[in-house]
């Protein structure tokens, strides 16, 4: 029987916190569906690594997590200590490029329990998954700055988009929405303001979409497509976008299902040739660290993405709809959720029953 | 006494709709407050124009209108006849950028009797501008494609930020800030992923705040912005961002107070150098072209940021005032926010309330 072997990456913050009852969790779910899981733990990518060795990872990070079957990560950044293009920019954004985590994938579900801070909707209501390009597009580093510090001074950047990056992460996009029982895929673009990129973008949408004749696809310019995710959640079910896009539609997507404080994260390389990244869309949040009511249904949640990644979706599912459970329960949801439990409490509550 | 000059372009679709309402209105509180105004009406920056002539404007369009006091513009775009880039590029760009209209103001303001997607929002909770910059950042035209039609093809397109383009608009939305009760600016920022531009866009941002020490300032990454417009729209007074950043929050604010059917725009050269255009939010809306039922509000609240710009600020007022109490009223409201009147009849009785 296949053991599976994990790198456990807890981060900064609250990251450490809510990593203990992601693993307490999946190891429940693991030992109930016979999936056998191995951890290996790494206190790399943190502030306090950086504060030992002046660099966020050692210079051989790639072969020590870098033949895993996934990586279950925190969260890093502490912006008052150590600056976000250090921190961001040395672990998270270089596993994404290093390890070519083409696929950022968060769903937006609105869930038990939780209040959706948009008038009249009910769990069932909204869901549907963001599909997010995460290794081009805007995040590029080419661009630079010209005449400093006069009055001509100007800065360039370049958004880059590939052939084999847009059609990938479109042709993923597809394969998704053609798997789910409504098939219907949403493109964000820009065409009519960003008159390069974005064009190129819809062209290959155009393209994709004619191999995928059963789904039904359609397009909204990113500005009123934000405002249709407040509007009209309940129109979408698959909705791609490039990397800043994707960026920005699933936050919003989780706020408007009440909070991002729950939502989990996938950073995929889908052909399997890297380990994929789980980590919960929260950050390291400094400002609620160390006093254990941090909510770690992301974490946990995230876990459920990873099993269904490695392809035991059993497991992945029983951690959903214990979720689903926990969350129901006032006394057993953190205090975000205002719920009176800690985040052990919660975790603890997941777990049994998973 | 000074009369002002008006260059009127109702454009395509609902544009031809609304705008003989907004200038009813116009017309009713400039007699009131004793303002004179000279209408000069201009088909051009139409699909009708296109169709007879082969290009959106004529020739010397600059000397048509470059010298009236301002631009009071319907709605311009009509996807099915003629591609964006040719109509949109072709005048309401042409303007921004030929016209030096650095600004793109917007209010977010829920407005009684409009039902807001958000949960317990009520009238004053929810009132603060967007201000964007409206000329140069991602809506540049620079860049291209390499390889076309091989597996290597990629193309980019460079975001440009001048010293210029940024510090003027940052120094508008602080004196707007200074301006206001809280004296609050928000910056929309995501240095964290674009590590070029958006850097450049803070630093700045720090620099003019050292000229306005009695502003309140922060700065949100675009992704958990967009996330708090929804959680938490009370937090913001005034909201600056760039060309795409403004883009997508100046269509999120609106909907977040229940409609972007209602918002009006001003894009504005502040030293009066070239007139500036006053357009409602919305577009030409081919979907309901025709049938009288467009609602004119964001047209006739457009024509009292006219007035407000012209200086002439207590006609301004009166309209919005018109405007509040006219929502108020079921029967007075339009469809589409549940009301029974049409076009006309919507109208009318903003200029009779004003
Ligand atoms: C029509 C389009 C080019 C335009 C823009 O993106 O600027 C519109 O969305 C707006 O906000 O005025
Ligand atoms: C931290 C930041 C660089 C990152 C991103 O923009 O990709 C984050 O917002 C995310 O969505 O994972």
């Amino acid at each position: 029987k296949k053991q599976y072997r994990i790198a456990v990456i807890p981060g900064d913050g609250i990251g450490k916190e809510v990593m203990p009852e992601g693993l307490r969790v999946l190891e429940t779910a693991a030992k109930k569906h016979g999936v056998s899981l191995h951890f290996d733990h790494f206190d790399f990518s943190s502030w306090d690594y950086y504060e030992k060795h002046g660099q966020m990872m050692p210079d051989d990070w790639k072969e020590k997590i870098g033949k895993h079957d996934a990586i279950y990560f925190g969260a890093v950044g502490w912006p008052a200590k150590i600056p976000d293009h250090v921190s961001l920019w040395g672990s998270l954004i270089k596993f994404r490029r290093e390890f070519d985590q083409y696929v950022n994938l968060r769903p937006v579900r609105l869930m038990p329990g939780v209040p959706s801070p948009l008038a009249n909707r009910k769990p069932g209501d909204i869901d549907f998954w963001v599909v997010r390009e995460n290794t081009e597009g805007e995040y590029s580093s080419v661009g630079g700055r010209m005449f400093p510090d006069t009055d001509r001074e100007f800065v360039t950047q370049q958004t880059v988009m590939t052939r084999t990056g847009v059609d990938r992460i479109l042709k993923f996009a597809f394969e998704l929405a053609q798997s789910r029982p409504k098939k219907h895929l949403t493109s964000a673009t820009k065409s009519n303001g960003i008159s390069i990129t974005m064009p190129y973008w819809d062209e290959r949408v155009e393209a994709m979409a004619k191999k995928f004749p059963g789904v039904k696809w359609d397009k909204y310019h990113i500005d009123i497509l934000t405002a249709n995710f407040v509007l009209h959640p309940d129109w979408f079910d698959v909705v791609v976008g490039s990397n800043l896009f994707g960026d920005i539609l699933s936050d919003l997507g989780p706020a408007c299902t009440g909070t991002i404080g729950i939502a989990p994260s996938g950073n995929i390389n889908p052909e399997g040739d890297f380990p994929s990244v789980f980590e919960p869309v929260h950050g390291s949040a400094p400002d609620i660290a160390g006093q254990g009511i941090a909510n770690p249904i992301g974490m946990i949640w995230s876990g459920a993405m990873m099993f269904e990644h490695l392809g035991e979706k059993e497991a992945g599912k029983s951690i959903v709809d214990a979720i689903e459970r926990t969350l129901a329960e006032r006394t057993l949801r953190t205090k975000d959720l205002g719920g009176n439990a800690d985040t052990t409490a919660c975790g603890k509550a997941v777990a049994e029953m998973v």
